[in-house]
């Protein structure tokens, strides 16, 4: 008998960012946090767990390559956390195989290169997770797997959703009661679409477990950030998603990009993560958006950063094609438009802007700037993949190189 | 019977950063501020002031060419305000010539280049005022004048004085308490040295004025800041500058440049004036202070930044050349060093990092990344210059370029 499952999981972005935690150990974090869940078409994680009596020990293999599980490391936590649910579950019924105590082999890998310097965190270790509780047959609902997930990234709770997701901060200090809801399936607004600019950059980047850390003891303002501004901003955020207002959506996404990169810049010593080129993506959506409101129209597009100098650029399906047009007017592509929604036809991407543009506002800048362009959309929530999508072989290990 | 009087006045770069105005009209702050007298001898604006009862209107020349003095313009407020200081004193002296019912010949000039982008309207309004002040032989204090340049523009005040310098917020609603005061001389702490670096921006800038007016509506933080930040450092950094303790005065000096900036960013749509370059010299400060600090040393360089992407870094006399040697390492220079203080001698400057400096946290730029390196130090307030000096000919017009 085989014991094994396999799942993939995708990646979210955050438009009420994550920055600090109150409690390094559990991932409790200083606010509650929303993100939207991008669709696994274009980009996922995805992982094999399996667990065998002739196991000698926990291994694990990201893209290949064999990791080390450190004793009390965030992947130790979330598999004895697993394992732990699995206990409970054969204590409940006494036929179940006793799969706790076996030990676990686990394969991942992601179909995005890390070097595009997209956060894998949250894909995988909300797929690390789903796939324990598939293998383990769980009865867990998805927020009480986000509690694990949780301990292995804190962004990664929020991917245990598809659609729009809020991670709720909670109050308890054994963190039970953060956790991730989902505020609206995907179903409920599936015009929502974003583009990643993939950003080249040369600088070594603050990791994020750090840099936080550095802003919670340093910054006065993310103080004030945490207990004045993100409560409100939560609400408004849900409310805009659940009645798919694009405008405010994209008004407070925005602003919320920006209050994080300011807490990270009033840390001690700074931290930046927008580049030069990050701040021309931001001037490009702001023309965009004033052309549009002067004309009495709505916001169109709204940017998002994380901790680097991608860009997101949130924005309904309609306004997608306008959107790469300008992209790829300032910044010329090496490679042609890869477009998975078929918008361009046989020409492709010319590079364009809209009439009314301010084509100054920004000097067009060299190829490569923006490696890469990828268009995607909201989607769903992790998914259990067939047995022959596993990552292990017969053997329990990954196929040989 | 000529009169005329020829004043120059410094620049002044502020360790806490005005940035709001709770009365534009009057130019009133949201906080108070501080900052640092530069040297006249390296940066000055000078201006020539005449009244003569055959002029038959207000004239203003700046750097040669005629500018129109609009009514109710910051320039024309300034020469109404000095006017009624004059017909007070008329008025108390009745053999006291007319000056005050004459018109005003005015010319001005700065010895640095407009496009360095350093902010001549400091020195240029204190120049104004002081030169007005000296021609209508007023007895005002420099804090009563300062409460007129800084309704030409708010940092003006702030060049009424040498040495260190507050700018206190106030709390009348005629802003008659909205003054510069001297913290302390120039003689109390000479060896205080200022590198410019010049910073090359293609960017087109949000002017101060109305940049500070979008944070005032739009960021949450900037309440913050005002109520609960400023007040608190103001105290720490007039301490540090009165003890001469030079490692609190460079962690506060740099704390706030990076708060005003973060201030900017959580701005609606936000303001960035630090650029790459910027970003770079930041890191290259923070780790030659690393090297220092970690080997139980004192903190040895503060960066600020204003309004653009142009560095300035505090440092004391004895670091000056390290800090010179090390910018000019990463951002090597077109033209030769002007080495005023004699630092370097016959060699010039090489370029090089101090012992157990890492070399990666940045990586080299091309020439003229840093456009010019500008090496001063702490200086004295406005000067009254001699005849010879003067910017207006013998017909009370600027000589034919």
């Amino acid at each position: 008998m085989v014991y094994q499952a396999t799942v993939s999981a995708p990646v979210n972005i955050a438009c009420i960012k994550y920055w600090g935690k109150r409690d390094t150990k559990l991932i409790l974090p200083t606010n509650s946090s929303l993100s939207v869940t991008l669709d696994q078409d274009h980009l996922r994680s995805t992982t094999t767990s399996r667990a065998d009596p002739s196991f000698t020990k926990d291994r694990l293999w990201l893209n290949g390559v064999e990791e080390e599980i450190k004793p009390n490391s965030r992947t130790a936590t979330c598999i004895t956390e697993m394992k732990r649910l699995r206990a409970n579950l054969e204590a409940k019924n006494p036929n179940e195989p006793k799969l706790s105590q076996f030990h676990v082999h686990i394969a991942s890998k992601n179909n995005f290169p890390t070097a595009a310097g997209l956060a894998s965190s949250a894909s995988g270790f909300a797929a690390l997770v789903k796939s324990l509780a598939t293998l383990y047959q769980l009865p867990s609902t998805p927020s009480e797997l986000s509690l694990i997930a949780r301990q292995g990234s804190g962004s990664a709770c929020r991917s245990l959703f598809g659609g729009f997701v809020a991670w709720e901060m909670g109050s308890s200090p054994d963190g039970s009661d953060s956790l991730a809801i989902e505020v609206a399936s995907r179903e409920h607004w599936p015009e929502m679409h974003a583009l990643i600019c993939v950003v080249s950059d040369d600088k070594k980047g603050t990791s994020s477990t750090s840099g936080m850390q550095r802003t919670v003891e340093t910054s006065a303002l993310l103080q004030y950030r945490i207990k004045h501004v993100v409560p409100e901003r939560m609400k408004l955020v849900s409310e805009a998603i659940k009645t798919r207002d694009f405008n405010t959506f994209a008004k407070i996404t925005m602003q919320d990009s920006n209050q994080f990169h300011a807490v990270a810049l009033d840390t001690e010593p700074p931290i930046f993560y927008m580049n030069d080129v990050s701040r021309a993506i931001i001037s490009l959506v702001v023309e965009y958006n004033r052309v549009s409101v002067d004309a009495g129209g709505p916001i169109k597009a709204a940017y998002t950063y994380d901790a680097g100098p991608n860009a997101v650029i949130y924005t309904l399906k309609e306004n997608a094609k306008e959107i790469i047009e300008l992209i790829v007017k300032y910044f010329p592509q090496a490679n042609q438009f890869r477009d998975p929604f078929g918008l361009f036809g046989e020409n492709g991407v010319q590079g364009k802007v809209v009439d009314g543009f301010n084509t100054t506002v920004v000097k067009p800048f060299g190829i490569g700037a923006v490696k890469e362009l990828i268009h995607t959309q909201v989607g769903d929530g992790p998914r259990v993949l067939a047995t022959e999508e596993a990552l292990l072989g017969d053997e329990g290990l990954p196929p040989k190189a």
